[in-house]
């Protein structure tokens, strides 16, 4: 556990994966972290596991599609100690043959995917440019990038949270705010992407998933973490990330 | 005037400009054209210009981020001879610095130009199955390709609405309907276009656009017409349009 | 057949393919063609079915990785009467396993694919500059965007390529020279194509193509045709064909 | 400096600038260094530098476009002590109007950025593969997804390794040898850019490069370690750099 710094990160989307990692890396490296999640009893055990550790987090019930409620959650992040890290990590993966996709789940995949991230993202730069430096990065994946079949609403999500990161980026980083945008391009390892492999393969023994097929959230964490590192004079703004044994 | 064909197009976002042209080019080719525009009395001008060459028009008030009434609107079109051709040309170009672009406005860019898009598309993509056959076109822009600075919300709407496309294409075009994506990567000759471009160049004679710096609509159009006209083994899904002068 | 214009194209690279198809649909537009090929025995049969049709063609053979045989083979077209189109056309498409790709194999596929186009379409724009007018286009693949296992000769010729292209478009464009490149996506129907699919399927029936899963070449030749014919005002550089059934 | 390893790392290009400062990185990691560039003499100082500090570095005359020269350079850091990272970091910046770019230059600079590239890619990959490990990254530049007017021989060669690393990174990856491609986006701080910026400036006083304008060759090499440095479920294949005040 580095020293204490007098430091924030806000993790929008703390889920139990990379989300979650990226908050213990951040806390181990000395960060204050505010986690926030739509539903804050399921942040309990990670900021247990970060107060175990001698680590710091605040775990915080938010809709980030509510404007007001983003503004608070990261104000409070801010007035705790400068915010110099704002992660945005929500996904909403579904995948429906396009007659099936209702206008319904189109608009919600949105405010989830991309609507959230551009409310996360201008809010934390209203509060890093007094501060004259931060590090927004934003999650993308494969669907960020291609529009594959029955991903119209998941990919159309994607695709526009990479324009609000691109045009962040180009506005923000001459003034030393540091946006990146990562593609996720490969499965995480966790309990719901195994059960669905073993699914997939039926009721066969193969349905484990290979050595190198999936990622483990702490590996993701790593290169959060080298971004936010990375001096100015030498940022990245996109970023693939996938195992050794992907194919692509 | 060619022939009257048993078939028509819908032209959602039958503005002043590419929407009109394209309106235009169809009817001269037979066929009958169904024009949306939020204001159906700001079609009055075009419907009257495609009959007086013998053309048949008809212009709907359509506000295309509801979904009963693309249903209706469509569905009317179908109803009346086979629905052909549906080109999706509604944008909502707007720039503002990153902290000024509000909620409101970003969800409203995004709602006229990526979830209308997706409405028309869906809808469309149901009535032609049947058929077997169709054309979906969108009208991209530079904006679908690049978040550039000021352009949060319009980008995001246009990367959403390519994505969107992309699938759609990937998931109808082996059910033989041609799915497009055109980007136009210009100014198009306009009276607002024109006085933009005096205002830019202040009171000074250099107000006037040069020679090959604006496309005229009609030639835009032309692209429309020959991708309609592609034949099924070798159709293309995207392409960029602009004019000779045009710095890129 | 049209009437005869004053005009010439030139293709380089006819092969039997789609080469030859564009060579056949310019000629029936009153083009004179100078077809050029390796192997001069080789473009008998194309030049006879062309004249059987009323049109005219050289057929010439040509090295294309000499800077002066290109220089004479596209003089002489443009001598003939002025040279309005060059189609470059020469592919190389090989795959080894890395460690197999020798030096000179490498080599060879970019100086076929790669360096013939630079010299092919340098020294079309030093004919048609004078002209005032003209078009060049290159003919891509999939593997111009994207880099698969084993072709680590061919897509680096084909990427160099697809550089040389967009280098011409920018400077070109505002002398009226129109540049394009073409990424064909899918295989063309030839009888070396249906060959392969047969050897792959091994001796089963199933070693027919799928309707739709192969692109006549005639119908490629109709986009190079309709880019062409393009306005000065709305030139398109890139587009991607594939037929209908093709996964992508 | 960090204990010594057993371990070599290959800079191919080991000029002033990118390559002398990832060759000091790694040696000051521990990595026992092979510098490799055409004129052995002006590696003295680099060599002589790493000593100072402790480390260790060979420097090399060679020429990269020469298979039996590299195979040897890449052999004899090998036979020293595992060959675990090579980097690839010979460019060949030139701008010629089309017409004056000799077919001499287009394949001088394509023997220099693309052919050696690949040639010390897959000698690397030979000595790596029965190690089960190792790093390979090419040095890419914005030429390599941009053809920009003057650039028609700069890029393709760009483009043409930005191909070879992609299929490097296919075929080699799941074999676990991490393959990566950076785009330097921007001018490294050095003397020769630092005149350029004085000479386009004219004999005004802004001829100084603005703070944040330029990288600094040393921050780089911080994202090749970085790279290097990852685990192997989650590698990056390509980002890309650039300073924080850089346009893009």
């Amino acid at each position: 556990m580095a020293d204490r710094r007098k430091a924030t990160v806000a993790v929008v989307g703390a889920g139990d994966f990379i989300g979650a990692a990226i908050a213990r890396k951040f806390a181990r490296e000395g960060y204050t972290v505010f986690a926030g999640r739509r539903n804050a009893d399921k942040l309990e055990s990670l900021v247990a596991e970060i107060e175990a550790e001698g680590g710091v987090c605040m775990g915080r019930g938010l809709d980030a599609r509510n404007e007001d409620e983003v503004s608070r959650f990261l104000g409070d992040a801010d007035a705790h100690a400068p915010l110099e890290a704002c992660i945005f990590n929500i996904g909403a993966n579904v995948n429906f043959p396009l007659l099936d996709t209702t206008g319904r789940v189109f608009r919600k995949v949105w405010e989830m995917g991309c609507y959230s991230g551009f409310l996360v993202g201008r809010e934390a730069a209203r509060l890093m440019l007094p501060h004259g430096r931060g590090s927004i990065f934003f999650t993308g994946a494969t669907a960020s990038l291609r529009g594959g079949v029955g991903y119209a609403a998941f990919s159309s999500a994607k695709f526009g949270l990479r324009a609000v990161a691109q045009s962040m980026a180009r506005e923000l980083g001459p003034k030393n705010i540091h946006v990146a945008h990562l593609v996720i391009d490969a499965a995480v390892d966790t309990a719901w992407v195994r059960e669905r492999i073993r699914r997939m393969a039926g009721e066969g023994a193969a349905g484990e998933p290979e050595p190198g097929q999936l990622m483990d959230p702490a590996s993701v964490a790593e290169t959060y973490w080298a971004l936010h590192n990375q001096p100015a004079d030498a940022w990245t703004f996109e970023l693939d990330i996938r195992p050794y044994r992907e194919r692509w």
